[in-house]
């Protein structure tokens, strides 16, 4: 037992293979045989689709360059485990690969839902008394994540979302002379995280968005219009920010307002999506005046040409401290980024017991979000602001990011 | 008569302020005493809403941070300049004003419409024998100006639409286990230049997109769908790029498939939207596999964080022409980026007459564009490559690009 396997799992981010780099690096450093890679998470491991990552990551050069290639390297699933009790077959299935490819570590990078798969794999194992460690490393966007004081790939995202705000912001106010509303609308079913790092903006040059609207509080259509309607009569461009899981005292999200048609993903999410679109037309009706929707989309999670080198950097020393744990003989664990200082920003990397963590879901603090809504506070913004620092530079090909791609 | 004036008009480009930087620079060497801006184009002039340039630009530091602000400083206008038989009071009140400030150059930074306003105020100013000189620079990130190889702003379009593309493939590509078609939709009602530019996207670590739509070619919805059922057979990640302005052989726009509801703006322009929404919305229903609109909506004209340097450069050149030919008495014309060598790629700023330039629209060649309307060929990568070599780095603070802004 001396090889390593690591797999990613869950929605694209920008760092999430900075992550990948991290448990390639320490695992090699520690004296790991192989490191495997399972294409498209646990279930391509389960149909044995897996990748020798020193034929892939052979150089300082191609680590380098996977570090600045945005989404999972090595493909990604939504496999949902199912309980042990359920469904024996699956995990016997998948301690025997373990066996036969000679694992002593499995990293899993990824969200809840993969944290959910170690806290699974490592209760069995050692139910059997398997001397295998499952160990998660973070990833999410959406910086949901219990136990950790933020996650990787969010500061990433946050960052690019202040940017884009910041020069739509710019766009918006060329014709000053007339009155605009533009609607950013910004991932996030439940947790506005995302959303209110629009609120980073904020500066000398930038008021940043004049109303931002989590999921954490419930959304209120008369207010927003009251809100709007005031607004517009001291400026002529408006800014707003909303979050896709916005939704009412009801629990309706605002994007059902047109349509009642509700899709599900394969963890039962509800998808999201034209809750700026539906404020739009509704500005336009209430208001008479020109407005836009902006969706960040899939933008947001892949810009990795504009990514935060804070956050490279901690995606893979948490990918590092992962590997570490678990060929050091430790299982059911995450690693953790834990904020030991704010100013200087000092991030230091722990672990925590994946129970507390898995199908948690950690929220934006009500005290950060202004009493009547529409707006963060500046104590949000002390929090987020170090995430952000460092521009992390593409490697350029062609006046073009060069990314590593695996065949 | 020794001042210059410069207005900025039309819609915002990342390089629109490196054009004005130009202009400000050599007119202040070519010792003009007062640089005005005029404010909201010459809506604002009309208001007499000017400003002193000496005061917001008094510093190399300042010039440089202008260089770097997205969309239009001195704020913009959608004003068509009536004709002068027509409405002679509104060319008496221009020239009384001009007079007023001992203008000797009139700068207008803009496209087709901006021009326009050139061609009339010049004619104008002849017919009555004022010395007064009117000269255009180019601006449109749309690519669609006659008499010129490419126009200022496309470059910096055209990078970051590459960018995302290759980046939305990633995204894309992570659930490669499963069917998935993404279709981006791309600013462009008329000309398909800045969709076309996702095909830079194309090189040894991405495909580009499957297929690319330009409103050059009429659309047909049943091509359309046979392409796709074909390319699912062989491949499980579309990607698909379309103009905001694709229309079938009767002239209706894609678009209008679901809405017959048509915005028009001030210019007669149709307000576009919604494509990328109608396409996945039949192919969620044709070929039953997840879909995902993405809008670059404003995005793409304001990224200023990822601009082309050579864009920048050639902005800020043209700027520097416009404002030269003005001083030196020449009138009626706009400064021309002409391509004097391919390999390698060389740019001669020129001079061209207004007359040629205002209301003509300069589309993609047809050549350019497969047989079959679906996708670009390799003549036209090599045309826009060279447009966007060189990372113009933002000026960073706190994370975040810092803007100049005019208060």
């Amino acid at each position: 037992m001396k090889n390593v396997i690591v797999g990613q799992s869950g929605g694209p981010s920008s760092v999430i293979n900075s992550s990948l780099a991290g448990v390639y690096c320490r695992a090699k450093a520690m004296g790991a045989d192989k490191v495997y890679g399972m294409r498209n998470g646990i279930q391509g491991f389960l149909q044995e689709s897996l990748v020798d990552l020193d034929t892939v990551l052979g150089s300082n050069e191609l680590v380098k360059l996977l570090r600045k290639t945005p989404a999972a390297f090595l493909g990604s699933c939504r496999f949902k485990l199912p309980d042990p009790e359920k469904a024996p077959a699956v995990f016997e299935k998948i301690f025997e690969l373990l066996n036969k490819y000679e694992i002593k570590a499995f990293i899993y990078i990824g969200g809840n839902d993969s944290m959910d798969t170690i806290r699974k794999l490592s209760d069995y194992g050692q139910s059997i008394g398997s001397g295998i460690c499952f160990v998660g490393a973070p990833k999410t966007i959406d910086n949901d994540l219990a136990e950790v004081d933020h996650t990787p790939g969010y500061g990433s995202a946050a960052k690019f979302i202040a940017a884009m705000t910041k020069e739509a912001i710019r766009d918006e106010m060329v014709y000053s002379t007339n009155k605009t509303i533009y609607i950013m609308e910004i991932m996030g079913r439940n947790a506005g995280w995302l959303t209110a790092a629009s609120a980073l903006a904020r500066g000398e040059d930038c008021d940043g968005p004049d109303l931002i609207y989590l999921p954490e509080v419930p959304f209120d259509l008369a207010a927003f219009r009251k809100k709007v309607d005031d607004l517009l009569d001291v400026k002529n461009n408006l800014m707003i920010a909303v979050s896709e899981g916005i939704h009412d005292a009801n629990g309706t999200y605002i994007c059902e307002y047109v349509s009642t048609e509700k899709l599900v993903d394969a963890f039962g999410h509800k998808q999201m999506g034209g809750t700026a679109s539906y404020l739009c037309s509704y500005c336009e009706v209430e208001f008479g005046c020109k407005t836009r929707a902006i969706e960040f989309s899939t933008l947001q999670r892949c810009a990795a040409h504009f990514a935060s080198q804070t956050d490279v950097n901690e995606a893979f020393q948490s990918g590092d401290k992962a590997v570490e744990a678990a060929l050091s003989g430790r299982t059911g664990l995450m690693a953790t980024l834990l904020r030991a200082n704010d100013e200087p920003y000092v991030c230091e990397i722990g672990l925590a017991d994946v129970h507390h963590i898995s199908n948690v879901e950690r929220l934006v603090p009500l005290e950060w979000i202004t009493e009547d809504g529409s707006q963060i506070s500046d104590d949000f913004i002390r929090y987020a602001l170090p995430l952000i620092q460092g521009e992390s530079q593409p490697v350029i090909e062609n006046g073009l990011p060069k990314h590593l791609v695996l065949k």
